[in-house]
């Protein structure tokens, strides 16, 4: 069955790579999954026919059959459990892995997330320059932790898994702030995971439709 | 094999349930599972043995035998997918449930936590006046667009689920800000969660550890 899924048309990143369907790209590709893509312009995204795939108006979406799915997290897992190569077989290992997938999306993100709407939603308000730091160090707290515990491990919990697919994505969301450098062991750990083959042509396939778009800063 | 949880031995919101204990003890009430509580203090979270359980040095944590979890939604997903009654049998049900559970863990919460940070860790900034307004109206956003999707169903999808333990988990912590009461048919949800008899013994059980707690505001 054809797998669609959903994605910019013009990513606000200009093509670093940083939008969700990158995740979904990259565990279609480490699964060897083909696939096609519906590109979808800010204004479809809010759209009846789009908000009936998704509630909340984003991307990516997965569609397969008679299965629409939305949520990146959930896509990726959809994938990780009918698929070798991103859950490992082991049944504590496996809900291991399943824990860093929630705790990149849960515990590690939102501080990231923040940091974002700090910048694109609140970056002209009087407060902004005062307040980012403080929202820089919530950031930093969280990758401090995150970072005693990878200690000197390739991957979190073993082999590569759709844990580290999600931690490594939602980690290079802070390499434009320059916060990932500071966590030299981190910086490493999300290196491992662009060079995988599968992240690089799914960050290839992002980048030839977002070449042309203008870098949003 | 006995289960054992972790949760706060005085909880911040003095027994409203709002600590994510809560969420693992109505997962296993669903589950008719029994379990024993170890109590933590705040410093104690932060001490080495529990940072080896939780590298985040939160509540709550799961152990079983050899298995030792942290992080919620990984938490509650373990039990769901062992135990009947929290996940529908057809294979895309089961993943639409799981979107559900990520959904409000990814998508619905992140506002909703930095709303709990607006309060908790900048109730006293200069700006904390003038921005609290935006902060609110990103958490009504994706409350209004729940409360399409959910429309005058029941549940999310079909019967109840992991899904929307998760979902009604995350809603109840708006109800403190007024917020939830503003979205009625949210605000009945939640009550239908809140109703389940599983929910209710979960409730009372996070209770009788914090009612003397006095409440955190």
């Amino acid at each position: 069955m054809t797998i669609t899924i959903t994605c910019f048309d013009r990513s606000p990143d200009g093509g670093k790579g940083l939008a969700r369907d990158t995740r979904v790209r990259w565990a279609l590709e480490e699964a060897a999954l083909p696939y096609e893509v519906r590109l979808l312009s800010f204004s479809a995204m809010k759209e009846p026919a789009h908000l009936r795939l998704h509630p909340f108006g984003q991307i990516p979406t997965y569609e397969e059959g008679d299965l629409a799915l939305f949520e990146t997290g959930a896509i990726v897992f959809h994938i990780a459990e009918r698929h070798a190569g991103l859950l490992p077989d082991g049944a504590n290992a496996r809900a291991r892995a399943i824990t860093w997938m929630f705790a990149a999306l849960n515990s590690v993100e939102p501080p990231i997330l923040e940091l974002s709407t700090a910048r694109i939603l609140e970056g002209d308000k009087p407060w902004s320059a005062e307040r980012m730091p403080l929202v820089k160090d919530r950031v930093r707290d969280r990758l401090g932790q995150l970072s005693v515990r990878l200690g000197d491990a390739d991957w979190l919990d073993g082999a590569f898994s759709a844990g580290d697919l999600m931690m490594v994505s939602v980690l290079l969301r802070t390499r434009p702030s320059g916060i990932l450098d500071e966590f030299p062991s981190l910086a490493a750990y999300v290196a491992r995971g662009e060079a995988r083959p599968a992240y690089k042509r799914a960050f290839a396939s992002q980048l030839a439709i977002n070449a042309g778009t203008p870098p949003a800063g």
